[in-house]
C-alpha cells in the first residue's frame, strides 16, 4: 500500500503549498487535504500544485455536518471542489445531535437524509462519498455515525456512489470490525490510520503516532486489502504534540512507522 | 423506579459510613458501594451499618480485570464479599487489552474464559454476574466489552446467572442500544445513570448530572422498563466537579434530576 498525508498531521506547522512540497519531497505520493486550506491557497492554484508533483488525492476533508443549517450548500460546494481536485472519495463527517437535541434518531434521520439529498449530484460529478464512523466519543458534536455496521446499513439504503472510510482510530475498538470490513467490500473508499495511545489525554487531539499506542495495525491492514481494497494508506494524525515537531521529521516517521506496520 | 446511589459519586467528600448515613438522611433507599471503600469500613461492619438503615444494596463494585495478574482470586473475594453484603449483583468491569498485548480478540477471549470460570462459584453463592460494557474509549485500559450486544453475545454463551448492567454513559450513542435492551429482558440486573457532556474534557472523570448533558434520559429508562426491569435506578457520576461540591447539594440534585429523568 502506498502512503498518503492527511494535511491535518502538519497543518499547525505548514500551509497546504508547503504540504504539498513537502510530500513531494518525501515521496509520499498521496494527499488528502482539508477544504479551509484549500480555500487558503485557492481551489484552482491547489489542484494544479498537487498535479504538477503529480500526487493523488486520496480523499477530500470534509463534507457532511447534515444536522448543521447551512449543510445543503456546503456539501454542494464540497462536491465541486472535489471533483475539480480529482479526489477519489469525499469524507463525510457526518454532523453530530441537532442543535439542541437529544434526539438522536432524529439526528441519524437527517443524516440519511441529507446523504441520498447530495448523492445525485456526487455520483454526477463523479465524487464517490465516503461515510466515515466517527468513535463513539465523538457522538454527539461531530458525528452521529458510530460504527461501520451503522455506516453500511447507510449504504445498503443508498446504493452506488457511496462507501465507507475506514479510519482505525474510530474502529479498532468494534467487536464486529472485522465481519464489517468484509462486509463494506468494494465500497471502502479510504484507509486511514495513526493510533490509539494509552492514556488519551484529549477526545479530538491526542492521536498517537503508528506504533504509539494499541492499535494492531498490521491486522486491520490485512482486513482491509482483504476485501478489495487497494488504495493508499492515509496517515490522520491530529495531536499538539506532534503538531510542535518539526514537520520534516514527521513525515520522515509517518514514511518509518506506516512501512513498520 | 427508586433511587440508589453509587458511592463513587460522592467519594471524594464521604467515607462508606458518612455515605450509607447520607443516603438514609436523603431518602435514598439504595446504595452500590466500591470495595475499597468497604474494606476501609470493615466488610462486616458495612454490612451491619447498611442493614440498620435498610437500604438495598443495587450492586457491588467491582469484579472483572480478568486480563489482570490476580483475577481468580480478586474475583472470588468479590463474590464472597457481595454475598455478605446481599448485593443484587457484582459488577463486572472485564479488563482491558493483555498487558502489553494489542491482542484485542485474545483479550476478550481470556475475559469470557475468566467469566465463565467464576460463574459456578457465583452462582453458588447467590450472587448474578454483571457485564457491564464500558464505552468504547475504555476498551484498552479497563474493559474490552464495549457494547451491549457484545456482552449479550457473552451472557448467551453462558447460561444462567449472567447478566448486564445498563450504564447509560457508556452506551447511549449505540445505535442498536434499544433492541440490545429488549434483547436483554430480564437480564439487565443494574441501570445506572449520569450524562454526557458537551464538550467532554476528560475520559473518565467529566461524566455529568443528569439534565446537564445530552442524553435522553427517559426515553433510555423507557426502554429499559419495558424489557421488564424493576429494580433500582443508580447515580453514578464520576466528577472532579461534583467532588468538589457539598455532598449533601450533591444527594439533593440527584433526587431531584433523577425524578426530573
Amino acid at each position: 500500500m502506498e502512503l498518503s498525508l492527511n494535511t491535518a498531521t502538519v497543518r499547525k506547522q505548514w500551509n497546504l503549498a508547503q504540504i504539498i512540497e513537502g510530500c513531494a519531497r518525501h515521496g509520499i505520493r498521496g494527499i488528502s487535504p482539508w477544504r479551509d486550506q484549500v480555500a487558503q491557497m485557492g481551489l484552482q492554484e491547489a489542484g494544479r500544485s498537487i498535479r504538477r508533483e503529480n500526487l493523488a488525492v486520496t480523499g477530500l476533508c470534509r463534507g457532511g455536518f447534515f444536522t448543521a443549517k447551512d449543510w445543503r450548500d456546503d456539501n454542494r460546494r464540497a462536491i465541486e471542489e472535489a471533483h475539480t481536485l480529482g479526489a477519489q472519495c469525499l469524507v463525510l463527517v457526518v454532523g453530530g445531535l441537532l442543535p439542541g437535541s437529544k434526539d438522536l434518531a432524529l439526528s441519524r434521520e437527517k443524516v440519511q437524509e441529507g446523504i441520498a439529498a447530495i448523492l445525485p449530484e456526487a455520483r454526477a460529478a463523479g465524487v464517490p462519498l465516503a461515510i466515515e464512523p466517527l468513535h463513539p466519543m465523538q457522538a454527539a458534536e461531530r458525528a452521529c455515525v458510530n460504527t461501520l455496521e451503522q455506516a453500511l446499513d447507510i449504504c445498503d439504503a443508498l446504493g452506488e456512489g457511496i462507501g465507507v472510510a475506514v479510519d482505525v482510530y474510530h474502529v479498532w475498538w468494534d467487536p464486529k470490525l472485522a465481519s464489517q470490513i468484509e462486509r463494506a467490500g468494494k465500497r471502502i473508499l479510504a484507509h486511514h490510520i495513526c493510533d490509539w495511545l494509552v492514556p488519551t489525554r484529549d477526545l479530538l487531539n491526542d492521536r498517537g503516532m503508528m506504533g504509539d499506542g494499541v492499535i494492531d495495525l498490521p491486522l486491520i491492514r490485512r482486513w482491509v486489502e482483504d476485501a478489495g481494497y487497494a488504495g493508499f494508506q492515509e496517515v490522520e494524525i491530529f495531536s499538539e504534540h506532534w503538531w510542535q515537531r518539526d514537520p520534516d521529521e514527521v513525515l520522515r516517521l509517518c514514511i518509518e512507522r506506516a512501512r513498520d506496520a
